[in-house]
């Protein structure tokens, strides 16, 4: 497949979805949802050829189960369709509106990014959410699913192709990329792809950041923190943590490491190491969480680690200050809780605490676009600009400037005769 | 000067920066306006030292005279630090607030980006306009001015920094650098820059976003076109026209094509013709145009050119169609306008042209972070993420999110006797 000229028409397309209606848009959302049912033999079938290959190649059966797209995962996958269906409109919505001067109306108003390039994990239902979000916030799309996958996201993206284009999208509006070196051609496509939103691996993700001058959103890791204060609640705080850690060790919003106030360390210490031990969890400490508990000694490294598995390295820091500082360093900027009854303490960590989510008195797991009611997410930003933490529709919009005139021209509003701008605000929405 | 040391101090500055108070920020912005006023003889003392230099080295009258920086302008300056003043509080104001489940509330609440790198032309004002734009958004920062200007501006920045840290900004928050190996180190600097604003010209702006893994935000060049429809009015289009070529041509929101649908071609190209060789506007005209009047002829690189100077280049089009596809194909994204009397037409230019700022009916010359009534400018935007077109305060900020729980944990809601996500939005702010 030439991967360039599937951007150029990408391109194309993404002019045109820029100008679609609502219903014709939410039209296609139901067309999708009908043909994924209509096809779901074909589905299956598809599908059970990639379960097959995994369990061959001996796949992890974390991996395989994750693969698996049954009736179940269709209809669930159907379902959400139409919660997509329902939500407002991303597109042409009004974000202020100022008279500049009489006759001269200027609107922001929202618009589609353009083409979006998505690289994603071995989870099907990932390939119809994600172009599902993109169809309903008029981006056009190239997309490049698991290798493991294959099979299914063929005939996934086949049926939504088709279902869209015939209920009124325009043809090149989504590609499916099948190989690793169709993700590198697109690396070096910044005039046609607007965007990259990358998920996997530290590394690959990392590599896809150095290696393009396309604008990437993502997170290459999530090395997240629970702090627990001098004044938190220990029943809480165990609970917190166990959860942080515990819920699900392989994904990006657990817990990697625990910084505890040294006055409630003597205290909780023991507490969690019990909690801790009981779900199999490994502890690495530094010197002085191991002058209180027995634990295997942290190194430098363990604090820029993410152990995506049942290891947790804890510190004793003297204050809210030492902990905030700690976090500033070595957080991926994601996700990181502190379990406090004090309300300026918690107060002072979600302000100078510089990540995406700061969580006071949650578990870190809560932080997932589900979780969140963004309804589906495309993925988890750690960016600075433009969309933090879950991306759902909202991080798939931009704005653009409409300004309304009668023919004004600068010059009279220039010099010593100028006429004055009013730059008095309008109550109303951009129409033409 | 250790350029790596400063964006570490900066980084540390920005951590406290987003937990001042409006007051304090405020306070500090009149502090600035003052120390300006009693540094008003230093100050003028360094620019003729600049001014002098300029001399000398036979700069364009132009930029001697954009380098000036007299009581006249101290007064616009203070006058510009206090509209900013009375602009509300960027930071902290929450975005939305839902209702997760019982005693489990999220906030989306602005926050600021971190620490800003901007790099600016010979313009002294620019060095407090953008210095003040990022105290006001608890942003620190690293400027890098024209070296035309550097007595002027290090004087400036001094001023500044003193004034601020006595009203309570934290100590590095703001550094001058003054070499251009300065910039070049803060290209690597990924780690602790969270946003480069380069401007200048097209090959440094280019070189910038080549060359770093920092986002960038700003505009490599402003190819900026009028499309004249066929229902045009004839004197209208005349007006605006010029107004977009001539009012001052070395800007990136000076028009540079100018398209002419066929249908109107005969009545306007010699009018069109006649007002812009009254302003020595050079004309290069494609087939059609040169069919019509006489003109030079417009090669292919006229379309891409950014002229930046008293010639136009002139394209006759079958359609509106044409128009579109001939601006998504050269132009920089940065502002295009329809001259056209036909509502219908003017709303499909709006929603397809894929540029930062669409204009009906008004010159391109009103794209302009002032004459939008934004207050100031940090830059002009043509990216597709995060902030397009003029970007004041709203652009220098981003948003986190803020959980609020009583303990809550994820595997109570997981699971076959999960509990219930509420997911209601919440009619008020965030406050702790």
């Amino acid at each position: 497949m030439n991967i360039e000229l599937a951007a150029s028409k990408a391109k194309n397309a993404a002019i045109r979805m820029a100008a679609l209606k609502s219903d014709l848009k939410n039209a296609a959302l139901e067309a999708v949802a009908q043909a994924l049912v209509n096809n779901e033999d074909a589905i299956i079938a598809a599908n059970t050829r990639d379960l097959e290959a995994a369990k061959k190649a001996d796949l992890a059966p974390a991996l395989q189960k994750r693969l698996k797209f049954d009736c179940a995962k269709i209809k669930e996958t159907c379902d959400g369709l139409r919660s997509l269906i329902n939500l407002p409109e991303p597109v042409g919505q009004t974000l202020s509106a100022t008279e500049l001067t009489k006759g001269l109306e200027l609107y922001k108003v929202t618009s589609p990014i353009g083409v979006i390039g998505v690289i994603f994990e071995s989870r099907p239902d990932a390939l119809v959410q994600i172009s599902s979000l993109c169809l309903k916030s008029s981006n056009a799309c190239l997309l490049k699913g698991g290798a493991e996958a294959a099979n299914t996201n063929r005939i996934l993206a086949d049926t939504i192709y088709k279902a869209s284009v015939s209920a009124g999208l325009p043809e090149g509006w989504l590609t499916l990329v099948e190989t690793r070196q169709g993700v590198m051609d697109m690396l070096k496509l910044d005039r046609s792809i607007d965007l990259l939103i990358p998920r996997g691996s530290n590394e690959f993700v990392r590599y896809i950041m150095d290696n393009t001058n396309i604008p990437v959103m993502g997170h290459a890791a999530g090395i997240c923190h629970v702090y627990i204060d001098k004044s938190a609640d220990l029943d809480m705080a165990v609970n917190i943590t166990v959860d942080s850690k515990c819920q699900y060790t392989a994904v990006c919003n657990a817990a990697e490491t625990l910084l505890v106030h040294e006055l409630i360390a003597p205290a909780f210490l023991p507490r969690i190491k019990a909690a801790l031990q009981e779900k199999g969890v490994e502890i690495r400490g530094d010197d002085r969480t191991c002058g209180i508990i027995t634990a295997n000694h942290a190194t430098d490294e363990d604090w820029a680690t993410e152990y995506l598995d049942s290891i947790i390295s804890i510190k004793v820091v003297p204050n809210i200050a030492a902990a905030i500082d700690h976090i500033n360093t070595y957080s991926s900027k994601h996700t990181d809780a502190i379990v406090t009854a004090d309300k300026a303490a918690a107060a002072q960590f979600m302000e100078m605490v510089d990540s995406a989510d700061v969580f006071w008195n949650a578990s870190t797991r809560f932080a997932d676009g589900f979780r969140f009611g963004l309804g589906a997410e495309v993925g988890i930003s750690t960016s600075k600009i433009h969309a933090r933490g879950p991306v759902g529709l909202e991080g798939l919009v931009i704005y653009k400037y409409k300004l309304i005139g009668t023919g004004q021209i600068v010059a009279d509003y220039t010099g010593p005769n100028a006429k004055k701008y009013t730059h008095a605000p309008l109550k109303k929405d951009f129409e033409l």
